[in-house]
């Protein structure tokens, strides 16, 4: 059994995809991507429970977004879909904090997203599970509440590009490294959180996870 | 003295400024920018001398960007101007390798910039310079040359927003930590580097580089 219980030291990167479930794409008025939207946070973002979600300077329209993470456990370089498996250590559940105002004008502009995207404590984390935990991660519930009312609930079946295509597409292009997180996206159901707001979000039955906003 | 000779092993991300020089912002048709326009580049970026750039799958239009780097010797977070000093651990250069056909279209699409600019081998990086032997980093000349014809020469100087203003800036959202390289942008003369190329790039009298396209 592999260990990467501090995945979170030992990674150098967060690659996401945007727009990875449909409906949340629509809800935000975006296209159906036709490849994978991959974007980067950096791991400044990280934050563990037990620390508060922090609001960025100027922000005026923060959202959660939760995602389950893929936890990678060796280098991977142009990978094969069916080969996926062996570069996986594990999972996680997540929240892609998005600072929804600085991302609508990044988007206007053209210019990148780093500010709505990376800023401390943009990734409230769960701990490390272990691959052999889960039998099928295109098989689980991601759920997220919003001071005890439900926001987002959505198997994670219904992601448009499945794990192992996200691991080939981003590998064609970026080595991916052990303790790097991949965030597969996020379904329908984000939402404004304010100064004072209790998230909790995890996968039905298999880890919940509480942050608290500042 | 510091040493961060193994910055690249040691730090966890590539903060990056866009349109940092007037007369680059200009030759692209970009609008001068009001404040830094911050983007990210993976560690998995990172060449070092010796080992061939690689032109990313499917791209046909690959830009050197000649930069001044600032590695980091100290956790910073809301970092005042004045202090920027004590942050510094020291200098390198280095090329903000572009594929600006993936760039143009994310820009047009306001989509992220992760292909465009975090693939293998986008951030072939000169060695560690000790910031005592550097007075001042906003009085040196970037150059670069392709095939020996010169591209690019520009004075430091002509930063639109210099290194205390960035630091200042940028940690107002991220905490920047020890090894981590902040790239200050560009001046004018980028253009499209192809198989075979050689790229020759440094601070004049201070540190020379020299990479192949493969
Ligand atoms: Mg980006
Ligand atoms: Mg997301
Ligand atoms: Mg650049």
């Amino acid at each position: 059994m592999s260990n990467f219980a501090n995945f979170r030291e030992i990674g150098r990167k967060i690659v996401c995809v945007g727009r990875n479930y449909k409906d949340h794409a629509l809800e935000l008025g975006n296209p159906i991507p036709k490849k994978p939207m991959i974007f980067l946070k950096s791991t400044n973002s990280y934050v563990a429970e037990g620390n508060p979600i922090v609001i960025p300077p100027g922000c005026q329209n923060l959202h959660q977004e939760v995602e389950l993470g893929v936890v990678i456990g060796k280098q991977a370089k142009n990978i094969k879909k069916d080969d996926w498996k062996d570069y996986v250590a594990g999972y996680t559940v997540a929240l892609d904090m998005t600072a929804r105002d600085f991302q609508d004008e990044a988007k206007k502009a053209g210019a990148p997203w780093f500010l709505s995207k990376s800023f401390d404590t943009s990734c409230p984390v769960a701990n490390f599970i272990d691959k052999s935990k889960i039998s099928d991660p295109h098989d689980l519930e991601l759920y997220c509440l919003i001071n005890g009312q439900e926001k987002q609930r959505e198997k994670t079946n219904s992601m448009i590009f499945d794990i192992p295509t996200l691991i080939s597409y981003v590998t064609q292009f970026a080595t991916l490294e052990p303790g790097d997180l991949l965030l597969t996206g996020t379904p329908a159901g984000v939402c404004r959180v304010q100064s004072g707001d209790t998230i909790e979000f995890g996968l039905t039955g298999i880890i919940d996870s509480k942050f608290f906003v500042q």
